[in-house]
């Protein structure tokens, strides 16, 4: 073999790995955006705007990060239309590309229907399946307010 | 070298790849099930109970979902015999196959004897590393109820 | 090509499949230290001394582990000379090499100085995004005392 031939294959090596690192990246982005899902199943409304500044914080310091905030069990209340303290924050979070879900199994068992929710705001069937998904499949960040 | 030689070569250099990729893939198990670590240390009972009923909607959600509830601090009262107001869920649970652990630490500080605990709790020598353990080791999810 | 240069690439390829688990290893350190940011947002001081306690049972267990307490929100006081009920704690614990930082949102909106802070607590611009990032750049777990 030349020693041309044998430098190339190295570099078609490196860049194989090269190419692998990205790939791991792609999941566990260093240099991507950050990802965050919000857990909030508190009722205590402090709390939950606690978490709402939270989210206009990260935003302000690193503007693409991927916000989701799932709101299940004595934390549904945050979504709620009848019952929020924080209407306003919500839909202003969501206009800036936040995504709010509540969770189906909650709503059945407190009678909230999808028009009871601010609007704007999703659903997913587990609030609590979607809490740990996010994390496992999504690489996303846990943060509990 | 002969163009045979270099393709061998290069279909190494991508099985390389390929396992390096399934290796990846066996941490952050995308296509695998879900695992979640739920941290409780909380003295609560309706906190605790809520903790519980999160973990039964997630096995009913996604039934093959691989669970470890680690009890430690003012939480160990969830699996203490003498304590707990949940002992029926906790028992169904570990029927279904979710793990639950005490911590040997407050185990030790509170003068718990392992024969305390509800038949089928396991113990670990530091519930808070078990917690950091858990996701950092065996890339579980972190759930605080 | 010669057995032996092929001999060369083939050893090259491995060397190279072998630092790229290292990297990922890196990450996720299935064999390296264990990393955790434990997260303190409440003011109560029986849940912040619960947490310095299990930064200090983590560290018996597994002493090399890197640890980070971000103080934010309400919890920011733990830091505080004037309001913590933990100071040696604190102080003890960054002498094992444990790093608290504040965040300087909840200390503008405080007026709360630098010099407010106990001695060798550092400062984040932002102690949300701090806790997202240690997780998703860093590979730490998440903790909340």
């Amino acid at each position: 073999m030349s020693r041309i031939t044998g430098t190339f294959l190295l570099a078609a090596g490196l860049a194989l790995g090269a190419a692998q690192v990205g790939a791991r990246t792609d999941d566990q982005p260093v240099g991507g955006p950050l990802k965050v899902v919000v857990h909030v199943n508190v009722p205590e409304s402090g709390v939950q705007g606690a978490g709402l500044k939270n989210v206009t914080n990260i935003l302000k310091e690193a503007p693409d990060t991927q916000v989701e905030v799932v709101c299940h069990g004595a934390g549904i209340g945050l979504v709620e239309k009848a019952r929020t303290d924080h209407a306003e924050a919500v839909e202003a979070l969501i206009k800036k590309g936040v995504k709010f879900v509540a969770c189906e199994n909650t709503m059945r068992q407190k009678s909230i229907k999808k028009e009871d929710l601010l609007a704007g705001v999703g659903t997913v069937a587990s609030g609590a399946v979607e809490v740990v998904r996010k994390q496992q499949k999504d690489g996303y960040a846990y943060f509990k307010p």
